[in-house]
């Protein structure tokens, strides 16, 4: 895998980008006139593959209130772009962001926002430096926030990804039996959801059992399954750069009672969190709906994370769901619902979907539809 | 996947972290003593695993110029942090920059050296904002300087990593047949590295077959591999946070002139520039070894990427062995080189190894063990 070096300059034509990404930067233009920029520098990689379709570790682009789009690559994603992005311009340089800002100047550009939550201190200082550069300022979450409302096709490609998912899930359940390491789970859990399309993880897949359920992010390591674990797997397929995220429980033996009644706590709070999933809601509310549950049954303490969180070209975004959060629910946003209960030295129970707010005042659509009875293998 | 919300706060004790990390803390506390700071906030995740030994999404180090570092992370990574960077004092916070920049101006820093280079606008402004905060002045690199020199620790993971990709991708060898994928192929190896125990891929694994080999970061598609095919496999395997990176080319069916022309040229121009990586060697000039040999033969358009770069915790860190690029090859440095012809439209050859340079005058320590000579399929 190789940095890149020298650099050659060359623009575009303008013609046939598919239909979402011209869309998408229309309403990000209507933004960064809103917000009284004459261009944007979007350097935030989810939000350049958003606003254009380029996935790439090196790119930039820059949206004027009016006018073209201009996406900059470096000559080991030209190609690509040249192939994927036809209705940008396209500038193949290095140093992106300082050879747009200059472009920028050069069309009339005085004031410039940037992303703040992305750009670090250093590159900021290399843009200041610029001769002429227009006045930076910053431009806040907008793509972001256009990022939770999602359209059809990405919605149809978070789904194959929770489909994906799934299916791997279902098909690793008869490899559950005592003597298998959380390790080897993981690993044949990730290679069927490669064997099923997914192009990728979407993160690394958890896998806590026994005693590790106590740790929300455990890693999954060379401990046993043993008759009585409740096993817990956090797992998820990337597909056309959406990721899936899911979690469920299972117990290998009977479960215990107390085993049985935090995995009934958290799927009672989790169903309540689903249900109030509705456009409009807002976040805190929905976090509090689950989370009063749990803390009625005296396991406040033991649910220390976020209820939810937004999903789609990251696997964590807009919005957060939880206490101290402000914002409320956009129709057609896809969020998780995950709540668990975490006992220090006992273990614990979570379970999570992928799902996608209705436009309407009905319930959200669970994209991840595996069963959530608890399953005892 | 979860993120947080609430935060505890727990201070920790000082016992017992392996000596690589005790040592490694040390050599930095000498770097922020020379750069006037009184303390340094390190915020780069590599950095803080290279420094503690926490692999985590959301962490800091504060470091003393003299003193016993602090650790910060939020409560997802408290029982891990706990367990293994017992050496460290521990504070769990969610925000853990403001966190440790207050508890850093509580013990009498005055000067605070940040990572300009990793923390965002938005994070030093908020860092700004803190009542009573110390100076933040930029640290530069250092911390990056220190990685390119690897410990007996690294380097055994690096060979390990290296020694998985290799295993891998002899493995998938009698896979590559007309007909096959170039995604498909990805997935088998992929598979085939998580299966002889990688934790993941280095990186996507890259499969450019036929005129894609013409496109350095080729995503494997749905091109079938026919005769006549020069096929690119760039790859490599993650172990113990460490990534291997390998680039071999094969011939499907006996090569045409043009072909085993550039793929000898590529060799030749590989081995040169292994030669010349000895310890106080100035990256440009090894860079240009290989490149010379290249541009010698008319293809120097053709060849557009970097040389090589360092190769550790990060699958890009420093040095980048570039033209254009300054500095001097450190020993113990583990670097790639990987050069390659890249034909419009026609197709192309890359040989990428992993090495070690050595202390002494002797050649590198090759860790990617594959033959190099023209494997015909």
């Amino acid at each position: 895998m190789a940095p890149l070096v020298p650099a050659r300059l060359r623009l575009g034509k303008v013609v046939g980008m598919p239909q979402s990404h011209i869309a998408r930067l229309g309403r990000a233009q209507l933004r960064i006139a809103e917000a009284g920029a004459d261009a944007a520098l979007i350097t935030s990689p989810a939000n350049v593959r958003y606003l254009t379709g380029l996935a790439s570790s090196n790119a930039a682009v820059l949206v004027p209130a009016d006018g073209i789009a201009v996406l900059g690559t470096d000559a080991r994603y030209a190609e690509t772009a040249e192939r994927n992005c036809p209705d940008v311009e396209l500038v193949v340089a290095h140093e992106v962001g300082p050879k747009l800002a200059r472009l920028a100047a050069e069309r009339g550009c005085r004031t410039l926002a940037f992303e703040a939550q992305e750009m670090t201190v250093e590159r900021h200082a290399d843009l200041s430096a610029l001769d002429g550069r227009p006045q930076l300022v910053p431009l806040g979450r907008v793509v972001e926030q256009l990022r939770m409302v999602k359209d059809e096709t990405e919605i149809a490609l978070l789904a194959r990804a929770c489909a994906i998912t799934g299916e791997a899930f279902i098909s690793v359940l008869p490899s559950i039996a005592p003597g298998r390491r959380e390790r080897e789970l993981a690993v044949l859990l990730e290679r069927a959801m490669i064997e099923r399309g997914a192009e990728a993880v979407a993160f690394p897949t958890i896998v806590a059992s026994g005693p590790n359920g106590a740790i929300p992010h455990h890693s999954p390591g060379e401990r046993a399954f043993a008759p009585g674990d409740l096993i817990t797997v956090d797992c998820g397929a990337r597909y056309g750069g959406y990721h899936a995220d899911m979690t469920r429980t299972v117990a290998l033996g009977e479960p215990a009672a107390w085993q049985r009644e935090i995995y009934e706590l958290v799927a009672t709070a989790q169903l309540a969190g689903i249900a109030a999933a509705i456009a409009g809601a807002d976040v805190e509310d929905v976090d509090a709906t689950a989370r009063d549950i749990i803390e009625a049954a005296g396991h406040g303490g033991h649910f220390q994370q976020a209820l939810g969180h937004g999903v789609g070209l990251e696997v964590h975004e807009a919005p957060i769901i939880a206490c101290g959060r402000t914002g409320i629910l956009a129709k057609r946003s896809a969020i998780t619902i995950e709540p668990g209960i975490h006992l220090p030295g006992r273990g614990g129970a979570g379970i999570e979907d992928t799902l996608v707010v209705q436009a309407g005042p009905g319930p959200a659509e669970i994209l991840t539809s595996v069963t959530k009875e608890l399953v005892v293998l």
